[in-house]
């Protein structure tokens, strides 16, 4: 647990996205940038495997046959998938042009490699050409510069002072520019894009049918990526959250007061089923690479400890198959949207 | 009550601040501005009279005779003012410049008024220059425009699709810009300023030796200016927020397992005795005009019902002589930071 862990923290992780004209390069060019991922050091904790024993009888996980419903995101990702690909092909019959997704890859973590393959297929069934530059996990702040201007035609916008100012906020599709994280704290304001692990969470609930105004929520979790900016969305959304981190002395006790629980940990199976209020709703946002000690093969894992949450929660998502996919249909959303603002189209 | 409550719905107290060269006007105009404080719709609980009825025993409001601290503001306040006077009298001898706060009231509401009389004569006591404009509570945003372009020279800088984003966020003083309230949610970044009251709010805290990092703290209200930011600003000092607000079912049980309780609702005496934790640390940033029924005079009240929060807290800010003191002098430091970095001595 503590491998997949490490690999969280020490390693960058950067999209950067570009939309480019068909034809020339005279259309305003399109770049963004995820910048490190750096969550909370969140150390497992010792009574991990022994569930029942954190807290009083009545928060315990069930062993009455239930099984919660499992919120699938892949026929989610799949609809907004095709409504994509169905407007990109307009797009280009209509003017000719169509988005273009740049990737900036720093380091050889296995995972980010795994996630950017997935989102390269993505894009190219729904017609979004990419292109990934890969740069070694020790290069300096000034050669991912070069790369991240070698993606964006109008130097004029280039604030070299700070890597992530170079991508304007209307080009920011990953919804990470502080403009953007500003725009969605702020009641009544419109940010240009959302994250997309955030409003893949918010569209999986809804699109099951969960409210969420007046809910309580824990968010374990406050990476920059995931856990804060979905605080504040489900905030906008009238939710009364709470958000953990790993120095919040008693995770379990806060979540297991939640009516939805959303975990962005990155440690494998940390929250427990004795964690969760019974018919809880739960999101689960971790995607660790964890190594089967017999296969030695790799396979996804989530931040919930879904065996034990399945038996307590009303519904929860599985990993794979839950959160992700929605997440890789709101980038290419999201994209399609930030060429449809460059090429005057909204 | 619902009239106070009324009174914060419907009117608009915006603050503009510009920093003027002292002989010439060459120097980059400093201008901000606060957006309308629409906080939720908060209704006061029929109940509210009459405590203990709410929460179990051990919660209750004790009647032991103990006593919390009394977390007063003035000191600090005078410390904060002492310092920014000092260094715009040097500067005054240094560059022969000082700031300037301009302050542009829409509307006449009273408690508006009793403010900006404050802010007025605290700047006057420090050596910042001010200048009032007034325009009625129906003006069009093109004259609003008109007054915020007024006090800005840069006219290259003004964007007037939005009113909000007039003001660059180097001069924002309020720390009200997008931009600011991104870069205090995003964990690393550092904001140009941060928000008056959630400073003062912090201030309070640390020079009371109150500890914050892994406190369990409920922000009740969410307004921009205050509640918002404080639980972004908390957040980043690693307390687990939770941030409560009208559509919150059940205030008083999220606040009684809270150790520092942060008012912010709008409501006179709405935070009940039966509310809180024996031992928590109360802020309350409540500033309601009450007429009182006898004398016919008004006094200020917080949002805390001071008499009973005080037999059960371990420490409590005073309302008036908290928060309030110490965020205007928040103010006056934030405007000097602003004129030092116009005229280049940071």
């Amino acid at each position: 647990m503590r491998k997949s862990l490490h690999l969280h923290v020490v390693t960058w992780h950067r999209t950067l996205t570009k939309t480019l004209h068909f034809h020339s390069f005279s259309s305003p060019p399109s770049c963004t940038f995820l910048g490190p991922n750096l969550p909370d050091v969140w150390v497992p904790r010792e009574d991990n495997t022994s569930p029942h024993t954190l807290l009083p009888e009545k928060f315990q996980w069930a062993n009455d046959g239930h099984s919660a419903a499992i919120l699938e995101g892949k026929a989610i990702a799949k609809q907004i998938k095709l409504k994509v690909a169905d407007e990109i092909s307009r797009m280009k019959t209509e003017i000719g042009k169509f988005p273009k997704l740049a990737v900036v890859l720093v380091g050889d973590r296995r995972d980010s490699h795994t996630f950017i393959h997935i989102k390269l297929k993505a894009c190219e069934k729904v017609g979004i050409e990419t292109v990934v530059s890969e740069l070694p996990e020790n290069c300096t702040e000034n050669e991912l510069l070069d790369v991240v201007s070698s993606f964006n035609d109008d130097k004029d916008h280039l604030d070299e002072e700070r890597i992530v100012n170079v991508v304007s906020p209307e080009k920011d599709v990953d919804g990470f520019h502080p403009l953007n994280i500003g725009n969605l704290a702020i009641r009544g304001r419109k940010p240009f894009f959302i994250p997309c692990a955030s409003k893949s969470c918010i569209e999986l609930l809804l699109r099951h049918g969960v409210e969420i105004k007046g809910k309580r929520v824990a968010i374990i979790g406050r990476s920059k990526i995931a856990g804060l900016p979905t605080s504040l969305l489900l905030q906008r959304h009238h939710a009364t959250v709470s958000l953990l981190h790993a120095y919040t002395k008693n995770p379990e006790q806060i979540t297991s007061e939640a009516d939805i629980v959303i975990a962005d940990v990155g440690i494998p199976n940390i929250v427990r089923g004795n964690w969760i209020k019974k018919g809880a709703v739960i999101i689960d946002m971790g995607t660790n690479q964890v190594k089967d000690p017999s296969s030695q093969v790799f396979r996804i894992t989530g931040d919930v400890y879904f065996e034990e949450a399945v038996k307590v929660a009303s519904a929860i998502t599985p990993v794979p198959g839950g959160v992700g996919p929605v997440t890789i249909s709101m980038l290419l959303s999201n994209t399609l949207d930030s060429a449809k603002r460059a090429f005057g189209m909204v």
